[in-house]
């Protein structure tokens, strides 16, 4: 499976892999894609490091990515406190209220919430990169619009390649204009932050629109007949995040999580602001379905809501309160039914490519 | 663009191409494809006989099929009047409150709106279906849940093959259960009725819940490419309803919709309940706004919802009023960007096909 874009990058298969878990981002380069760390849940320099430390010691020598989160608005001189002190405190309400409901017990004292809401500021993305070029990185994403022009150009100085998520034509031709090299067009369907536009549409669209710019497919790829299908749109390689979430290499640290991804069905997904602010697909829950409740108070904008919700999503992951208990996820979910080694869902991804390939040739007449 | 269904059908292309109009539906026959008509606009059964006619003069002997809309549920003995009594006057006023806002005159006395709620009920369903049975149509789809048992034997009984369309995998199963041959795996990127999954996600599904059945994708597909990815899922075929809505040979009676569409993008849609009282993708327009929402009386259940709006509709479409025109379309109408002929559409979407397959077995290292 070989396209332009993974010659350049020096990979086998035009397969890259977005997760959060170094031991699957080493697993999917050593199988022959192009593992993407992502970065977010990184508030300290020193973690990132010791954790692209090991990614080089376990990659075999195969390139991998990172993945941060950089927003195009740049917010100077804000510190927690300030967004802190901008969330209205009937939404504290709700969310106490809502907790209590469901018998969230507290946190243990002195134990901090894990995801906070500075893994989403310039700063700390900053102090990401600073930490990751020194690393033999050769893709850098960013989750949130195009990197700053001085990022890209760090990049583009160290032969790393840029690339940005686009959920329509007019951000992807935002990314080509801000000298992105590669755009990860992510349909609806997708995990996390999306638009409204499916990857069946969207594809080509944004392919057209950034052309000669190579484009990944995002969004509902978790076979090798999706994959083919994702190439035959235009696409020079495809991005998969969700697959990995249930591979024995990756660490939820919560075994009822696990298990109800392996659960879940295809319509069991929401695109829903309860997580950040802005619509991000998950596993639909009686958390999203408390905020998107028209009755509730409804989600805050982003970063408030990150902010709001941190501690709460702690605890109901700690607890593992059943019917709270959520993740980003694609569509694809429904097709997670077992664990597996990132090894054998990457083979099975290249086999049901080889398939899918055969299959279109017999309908077109070429075999 | 061969598989074992277009074989059984005896069509060039597995190309299933649904539309209201008669000259549509057979220039796609034509073209080597399969025209299906849908009969849901034609409420007395003379109407359907003399454009069935028409179109067994100017097939060229090609087959074509019909779809029709035969709910799932009997409502045995239930009038017009029955149905019109069960709308609340809240819901009325809304109505005329939003046409005088928009200035919407008054259809000319004696003038009755077009659509009715009569051209869903089965007893309707079922005098179009005779006369459907004296034409040598080769597929009989039903756009809302499976036909009834008998339908699917007199169909069976005629060589006539029998569809349904699926937004799920459990609707798949069910049509499967009742005797269905084809089933149409309609994403909710489609036009019309669909349900939240995306074509990327569902159509393999549904292959795999329904499986040695054939299975048409639908939603997302306009060009060459995603027909090939339609296909790469592991359709036999797939189904194309938008695209032809701005061919020369459609009749929308209203060139300010025809410009409309034309000027749409993929994002210009909404999954709405204002047009049927079930989720339906459509144009977005000031219309679909006021019924969804959420300080609004929202659209009413399916057949009150389509009978409460049916006359507006007749008077938004007659006087071309701008903000409220819209009509049901897919998210490919980004893609939609000129008038062209049946033929050049379809020659377009066979060449572009063939680029794909060329395209992915580059990729595969096969040519």
């Amino acid at each position: 499976m070989e396209t332009e874009l993974s010659k350049q990058l020096g990979i086998e298969h035009a397969v890259f892999g977005f997760t959060p878990f170094p031991a699957v981002a080493a697993a999917i380069s050593r199988a022959g894609g192009l593992g993407v760390l992502g970065a977010v849940r990184y508030t300290a320099p020193d973690a990132l490091e010791r954790d692209l430390e090991w990614m080089q010691q376990h990659t075999g020598g195969k390139p991998y990515g990172l993945d941060v989160v950089m927003p195009a608005k740049k917010v100077e001189g804000v510190t927690e406190a300030d967004v802190e002190a901008m969330i209205p405190p009937g939404h504290r309400r709700f969310v106490r209220e809502t907790l209590a409901k469901y018998g969230v017990p507290e946190l243990p004292e002195g134990e901090a919430s894990g995801w906070r809401v500075t893994g989403w500021m310039e700063q700390v993305a900053r102090s990401q990169l600073d930490v990751a070029f020194d690393y033999p990185i050769r893709l850098l994403a960013n989750a949130l619009g195009s990197p700053p022009p001085d990022v890209v150009e760090r990049a583009r100085g160290r032969g790393v390649l840029t690339a940005a998520l686009a959920g329509s034509a007019k951000h992807a031709r935002r990314h080509a204009e801000a000298g992105i090299d590669v755009v990860v067009a992510q349909g609806c369907e997708a995990g996390g932050h999306t638009g409204e536009i499916a990857t069946m549409v969207l594809t080509p669209e944004v392919v057209d629109a950034v052309d000669p710019l190579p484009v990944l497919a995002a969004g509902g790829i978790g076979s090798g007949a999706q994959i083919a299908a994702g190439l035959a749109l235009g696409a020079q390689g495809v991005w998969l995040g969700s697959i990995w979430l249930t591979t024995t290499e990756a660490d939820l640290h919560s075994r009822a999580l696990t298990r109800k991804l392996l659960a879940a069905g295809s319509g069991d997904t929401v695109r829903s602001r309860a997580l950040t602010g802005k619509p991000a697909r998950q596993l639909r829950t009686a958390w999203t379905d408390a905020w998107d409740d028209p009755g509730g108070p409804g989600a805050l904008p982003m970063p408030l809501q990150g902010l709001l919700v941190a501690e709460a999503l702690s605890r109901i992951q700690k607890y593992e309160t059943g019917p709270l208990l959520g993740t980003p996820v694609g569509q694809i979910v429904g097709r997670m039914t077992s664990e597996r080694s990132v090894r054998e869902v990457f083979d099975d991804l290249t086999r049901g490519f080889e398939r899918a390939v055969d299959r279109i040739n017999r309908i077109a007449g070429r075999s």
